[in-house]
């Protein structure tokens, strides 16, 4: 867990939300000075977005592994709202697939509504940072051609724990099942970074306050199977554990 | 327009929002009883969906004309909330597509909050259908391969007039563009209809009130040009007409 960054989260605690500022010291969490104790709450998602906007093929040794090609511009695709799950929910294997993979990535949050954004204002138009798992059905991705179905079930988003306002050109990248290395890069090996992203995007569509983009995933993904622990742990940002089921 | 049926929209006139059951007669709208001259009143669209999940080739005389497969199963994609616009809204043609193609459709909307629906119970969560436009970059599509970026610019999906409660097994559907007739088939030549379609992204995702489904377009497809009025008509539920600049 990040201890030194700006975390900003939604938490429940005994029936209450709170929502804001993150601290962790000891046994607890203090959300805007206000403490509860760590083995008492539950993670919220850190945000509710309108929408979140993923990339594919955006980090090389993925596009090898993938037999994509290399693409022009980033290649988007949506997934909906109801999918998303916070840090430590679980993920729920659909009975119509039969390879349900991890995509550990970094995410984004949109601080503010923007359309046509230039890539050097991007710092305006971002509140923070978060782990993200692009849980994807991979054998419906195949049979589909379009993504959508694949990456859309319900809690095929996970999102969390907290949003950390970093700098994202340099941080280290790990995916974990059952606490063994199954991805691991670094944020500077993205084709497409958060600026271009950002431009990219904003000039489809307007961005809306607290819609996530989700930047890409890192060679080695793989299967998840029931009972399985991933962990998605950005350097700076934190771990994002969910349990498969 | 529909006169008989029982339709539900938004309206806005002189900066108050009405919303609720319409009625057209002469020159004024009444909505819910409460009379608007029609000539100050503007459109909203019907409802603000939490996601907009369309289906691609479902009819064969389009699967047809674009060269798709067959599909075994429903080929779902996602537009933006971003992208909505109303009766009588503008149409904008983003500069980095050289072709924007209308696409005339019959879109239902969610009435309640629903899982894993069962296809007999689709009317327990229908509040009514509505005329779509899905709006398409057709040179975006081809290249990225993935739909979702040539259908996701803002102003690319038009709904409305209103909110209508049919049976929408056997509807005439026309696309016209400067009043002429380029899309003409009927709803009952749909591959997978209502029913079906209900069941099937129920069974991926969570529905939501509001949440809009778009069934696809017949052939006939083609592009729109700055000055253009385009119309999406079905029987029984209105006309949707959009102005592209």
């Amino acid at each position: 867990m990040a201890q030194d960054e700006n975390m900003f989260g939604r938490i429940e605690c005994n029936g209450e939300l709170y929502e804001g500022h993150i601290e962790i010291k000891g046994k607890s969490l203090f959300v805007e000075g206000k403490e509860l104790p760590l083995d008492e709450i539950s993670y919220l998602p850190p945000v509710n977005p309108s929408k979140i906007i993923c990339i594919g093929a955006n980090y090389m040794d993925h596009i090898r592994e993938m037999n994509h090609e290399v693409p022009k511009n980033p290649v988007i695709f949506l997934k909906p709202p109801s999918a998303v799950i916070p840090h430590e929910g679980e993920i729920l294997l659909p009975k119509t697939s039969r390879r349900v993979d991890y995509e550990g990535e970094l995410a984004l949050v949109i601080s503010k509504k923007g359309k046509d954004i230039q890539k050097d204002e991007w710092e305006e138009y971002v509140m923070g940072f978060m782990c993200f798992n692009d849980v994807t059905a991979r054998d419906l991705q195949q049979e589909d051609g379009q993504w959508t179905r694949a990456k859309s079930f319900d809690t095929f988003a996970p999102m969390g724990p907290f949003i950390v306002d970093v700098d994202p050109f340099n941080l280290e990248i790990i995916t974990k099942v059952n606490e063994k290395v199954r991805q691991q890069s670094n944020t500077s090996n993205l084709i497409f970074h958060v600026p271009e992203l950002i431009e990219f995007i904003s000039h489809i569509m307007t961005l809306e306050k607290g819609d996530v983009i989700s930047t890409g995933t890192p060679s080695g993904v793989g299967p998840l199977n029931k009972g399985d622990v991933v962990e998605v742990m950005i350097e700076k940002i934190g771990t994002l554990r969910n349990y498969v089921r």
